[in-house]
């Protein structure tokens, strides 16, 4: 079953791909088995963040990212990743989904998937990495992941990317920009889009200067290289030399998509001289070891140690007789024993 | 050492206190220890979160609501968290502080912390929550903590409060509502700040009827009520009878603070009555020790499987020989036999 999926998957059906893509999304055994397999023939994708605040109009530029980029590159099939941040009952991504699908449907080496972010099962991250790797493997060359915000779980999203696209808008909100210093940190290519509207050349100085004066100098492509699963601070790669470019867009009529399409496979190129490739794909398959590590050694201690004695520290320490160290030093101690007990 | 700054800090020094928030923020042995001693002097401080776009006054709002609460419960000293989610070096956050501190230093029965959202070690909502530990037991009976943005940090963040503001203003954005659906989920109040601009009764009302519909029916109540570690859904609870009301405030000129104090004292009340405040402390527990446990894991597995063998088998799944999950299993075998040999 399993392995008739796949190879449909790999002769390019479309519905086996969505079939999988399910699976791994609600991680059944069938999921769990298909990307076990398909994970080793995976590592040739570009995957590429897009994030920005709600109207920076990503959606549409994302659109037109992948349609220049099939004319660019025709031997390569595009699948966009939609994270849905809002509630899965609120609808607005269905109906964005469908003027999307008509804008992009005659085109049939195009994927779209979306994917509520609330309720992903086991993180955000981890769940768009397992759809990008059914993607990669399925040959799909560039992976455009759609992502709304600029907070922590963002962040680690677009972590996973090769290469990360920031869209801001001119003038949005009081300030002369809406995105947050913060996220400036992750973009590799800075995007005005809307750069129709007043304000368009001020934002870009601005986040010309911002770049000029280091806040978008980036540092997390050696932000994963730690040896030490236990999380300590990994040190940063020295040699700097990708200057984000700031690039106007409107994205509703195509203008600026050639430059920024250049920008994306010039970053690609620059990746793969770098080392930064591979770096990035390390700290991908780090991530994905730790995560199931973690996954693992939960499920084993739920199986080990009895509801009751978990149930009982938990009451005494919100009865404040004991503090959460000392009940995880409790359980943690039970654990052992029962490890030593079932090894006589 | 830690004893006597223990001590200061139960007489109410100032001094003592901020030093063992730093100690507690950057996990230092003495902090580590002082969080274990002072948890169980915690558990009768009220948290609660304030979270809203950027450019929707929650500064101003938050010092508004400490100087009513200190005014409404002399006897009851005000803690303010601000986290700030911008980089370290924006100096954004720092500007801000001095405008608070100038407005709020009268009152030496406030404290305002500042807290990097970038680099936290171990999680922001485990740091928040560590920190508010160190209020309550230091008998500061209202913690504010204020946080911007919608993404999953600032959702897990007031996850942890026991009562949840989320601050809107009128016509923000090109909708009639900047602040997106998933977040009212969280809100146990809503305000419409800034309700002096036009368009702020149709704020009021659009929340109201999104409120009207179930979008902010509170559900998280019973989420973290799981008894399983490994992060199954828990049960939902059934009764809903808390509903959320909108409120209109001008902070700046520190209008409608009256209203939205009495519905925090309300929330605390309600909380007390139907059992939910014991459910929430249950969580925060059950939060820190399942935190706990992970980083215990970790820790022990970094001293027992050499770094040649992570390394060696990381190589391995970076060439697709293997997969993440195969290199897993591997790790976890040897863990396993290490840990028998050692019971020799």
């Amino acid at each position: 079953m399993t392995f008739a999926l796949i190879d449909s998957l790999r002769k390019g059906n479309r519905l086996a791909l969505s079939r999988i893509l399910s699976q791994v999304e609600n991680r059944t055994d069938v999921g769990v088995e298909a990307l076990e397999q398909l994970f080793l023939e995976t590592g040739t994708a570009q995957k590429i963040g897009i994030t920005g605040p709600p109207g920076s109009g990503k959606s549409t530029l994302v659109n037109a990212i992948a349609r220049e980029l099939r004319q660019r590159e025709p031997e390569k099939k595009v699948a966009i990743i939609a994270i849905d941040p809002s509630s899965p009952f609120t609808g607005g991504a269905l109906l964005g989904d469908r003027v999307r699908m008509l804008d992009l449907q005659v085109d049939k080496q195009i994927f779209i998937r979306s994917m509520a972010s609330r309720g992903a099962l086991g993180g955000l991250a981890e769940q768009t990495e397992a759809l990008s790797q059914v993607f990669d493997a399925a040959g799909y060359g560039f992976i455009l992941i759609e992502t709304v915000g600029a907070g922590q779980s963002e962040v680690d999203v677009v972590n996973l990317a090769h290469t990360t696209i920031v869209v801001d808008t001119p003038g949005m909100g009081d300030d002369i920009q809406s995105i947050k210093a913060g996220i400036l940190e992750i973009a590799d290519i800075l995007v005005v889009n809307k750069a129709d509207r007043p304000g368009a050349d001020q934002s870009v100085s601005h986040l010309r200067n911002m770049v000029g004066m280091g806040y978008a100098k980036r540092s997390h492509a050696g932000k994963h290289s730690l040896k030490d699963f236990s999380g300590k601070a990994a040190e940063e790669s020295s040699s700097e030399d990708w200057i984000p470019p700031v690039l106007k867009t409107v994205a509703s009529e195509f203008k600026g998509i050639t430059d920024l399409t250049d920008s994306i496979l010039a970053h690609a190129a620059y990746l793969r001289e770098s080392g930064r490739w591979n770096e990035k794909d390390k700290a991908a398959v780090l991530a994905s070891i730790r995560h199931q590590l973690i996954v693992s050694f939960l499920q084993d201690f739920n199986k080990k140690v009895p509801m009751e004695m978990i149930d009982s520290l938990v009451s005494k320490a919100q009865q404040r007789k004991i503090s959460p160290s000392e009940a995880v030093r409790k359980l943690l101690a039970y654990n052992q024993s029962d490890n030593l007990k079932s090894s006589e």
